[in-house]
């Protein structure tokens, strides 16, 4: 199925919610080894608690890459219990290169097989460094979401630089439309390349989705770094797809004791129900 | 050894040249399986041709990445083995991202007693992508470079957006050389924060220099891409230092049949004369 069809009948049936594996080692519950081993089990157990309300999960690659090869076997790993358990999976890598290096990026996790449903990329590099990858989505029916407004403070000192009468991310919301407008799901009318604009900028957040009908949008900055329910919502479209929001230390170190997989599993619950009573609004 | 310090010395010692070590599995050596231990082999017999002529290697992610967990093994083991035979490292993963995240990513690479000597980091989300990396570069004497000007035929869509009366590079590489101002080797003068510009575009690179007097540069798109000696002569200072240039495929590739080592090791030796000669003009 098309990666955004996916997204779409994932969002409806469950929640928009993504959950975003940011395993730590200092962070996990006391109860686990602070080893890739540890790490594994922390991950397959937060993907046995939220399986049922979220529609996916976010692997965040640098705190497997940090565990060194034996961190990537257990990313790979991840990865596959988590397709397995029903879940769609977005590895959030922010991978970006041009020609045959960035063709391997595309093939090492939006290969025929991955287990890998979708990749964050960055944009720096323009065209060169999309288009290799939207060619493996077609091909595999798998998705890509790019960096246009991120949800840290200094976002802004590239992202918000005056280009005429726009901002650089605003340039870049219009160069994500239009490198996705010809890979549209039937069902979703929703392309398979997504864009990435954070929690913390509503405003931006309300005009990005107008400047980008068809595409996507996977919200960072839920919780933890300050974006509320009303924010996020300007990010979907009015039958309230079109969007995921992310949250990861807020629901993956809920409680960080005994009972992690309850308060995961709970935590992942109220931020659904936050949604979508501000959808509903 | 501060990291600026040691390029220079190693730049002064053997040459400029950086050899991109870019182990696509359809372009190994007929005699070689298309395996992670082929690709493993393959390194080592490349850096074992060159090290007595480049200063550096640089590994390209994605080409061990696409391997799985086990091309992650031999990039670690290809990266400790290039750092044995005495050549600089450094590892080409283009990787971003903000807060304990980059931390993860700064750890993974540029942590204390890892084999990697730089890393490069692509720019999009501002200094809260830089910052951590730059604090690891200056506790473990690592360095950073960061996307500026790349090689590529669609760099401009966003690089050369006009701001004002400049354009997104021309501001970039002012950030960059405002986050290495603090970061100087005594010997070399120059930062452990470095940038990327690509051979393609002399004229921008001999503005970026003069934008950028404390910053290391890598120069990507020699000989494949286009780029010229006399392109790249404007990426250095005045005493024939503070610039590397990479070549990739031009070297690695020179043969494809059983004599590659030896091919190998003439095509590193042609491309030090040639920017030798071309820096003395």
């Amino acid at each position: 199925m098309h990666f955004a069809d996916a997204l779409t009948q994932a969002t409806k049936e469950k929640s928009p919610v993504c959950v975003g594996l940011d395993p730590q080692l200092s962070k996990l519950p006391a109860s686990l080894p602070k080893t890739s081993e540890g790490v594994d089990t922390f991950c397959r157990g937060i993907i046995d608690a939220v399986k049922d309300i979220a529609c996916s999960v976010k692997p965040q690659m640098a705190y497997f890459e940090v565990l060194g090869w034996k961190g990537m076997k257990v990313f790979f790993d991840v990865c596959a219990y988590a397709k397995e358990q029903g879940l769609l999976v977005i590895a959030d890598g922010k991978r970006n290169d041009i020609g045959s290096t960035c063709e391997a990026y595309a093939d090492a996790y939006l290969g025929k097989g991955s287990p890998v449903d979708a990749l964050t990329v960055s944009p720096y590099l323009g065209s060169d460094g999309i288009n290799p990858f939207i060619k493996r989505c077609t091909e595999n029916e798998k998705g890509i979401f790019v960096l246009v407004k991120t949800s840290n403070p200094s976002s802004g000192e590239l992202q918000d630089l005056p280009v005429g009468d726009e901002v650089v991310h605003e340039h870049m919301a219009q160069l994500v439309e239009s490198w996705g407008m010809h890979q549209i799901g039937q069902e979703s009318n929703l392309s398979c390349v997504g864009a990435v604009v954070g929690a913390t900028y509503p405003e931006e957040m309300k005009y990005l989705r107008t400047l980008m009908p068809h595409i996507p949008i996977l919200i960072p900055g839920y919780g933890t770094q300050g974006g509320k329910a009303e924010d996020v919502a300007r990010g979907f479209i009015p039958d309230g797809t079109g969007a995921i929001v992310v949250a990861a230390r807020s629901i993956i170190f809920a409680s960080g004791k005994d009972d992690w997989q309850e308060a995961a599993k709970e935590a992942a619950g109220t931020m659904a129900k936050e949604i979508q009573t501000a959808l509903l609004k």
